[in-house]
């Protein structure tokens, strides 16, 4: 488990290196804290749920692959390069139409399913 | 300017195209903001200055290039696709041996200089 109080670690995070020590697909792994948020690594593919978070804005960025970001009024598709912040409180489905990889950026603590109510949820780890 | 207060703008970013916009170096631009914090993009090249923040960790991502991250006990170097945290009240002295691409996450506000006394300080703006 992880929380707030996680003090950053003075080590450097080789991405490619991060995402090859893992497989689990919607799980996100923590791989650095800073100012009470995390930097969190998932790989992704297929459909999730609609979810939002009342209190936290969330960033999605794409490291590999292609992340289709549903919202009620349309679709923004994330190519490799790409970032998108989702803020408080917008509803959103992230489809990923192959495997994908991208990296987080929220405040610890954040659940993935946010207010949803389904079996989707885990609680993110650190990656070590 | 940007304040702490900055809403998150729900719309995608483009890195290979906001590096593309801008040429100074050391002089980050504000690309999207969240939960307080700021993601930038810089361009820096040569020697910046020893610093530190006294209440703001800081995250600096490599997107092209190279970064030695200089600090008391040695340097840390990272390549592309690395990242590093350097915590509040840890001085460093980023370098960077060629033209290089940097994304940084810090809170808002954060002054590039931090606690330095140098007529290296610029007040970042957003990228529009």
């Amino acid at each position: 488990m992880s929380t707030a109080g996680d003090r950053p670690r003075l080590r450097k995070v080789d991405l490619a290196a991060a995402f090859g020590a893992f497989d689990e697909r919607w799980s996100p792994k923590i791989v650095a804290a800073l100012n009470g948020q995390h930097v969190k690594l998932a790989k992704v593919e297929g459909d999730f749920v609609w979810h939002s978070h009342a209190d936290e804005d969330e960033l999605f960025f794409v490291v590999h692959g292609r992340l289709e970001m549903h919202l009620r009024d349309g679709v923004i598709v994330l190519e490799p390069g790409e970032l998108l912040v989702v803020p408080r409180g917008v509803e959103h489905k992230p489809v990923a139409p192959v495997e994908t990889h991208i990296l987080l950026f929220e405040p610890a603590g954040t659940v993935n399913t946010g207010d949803a109510d389904t079996d989707r949820r885990v609680d993110a780890d650190w990656l070590d």
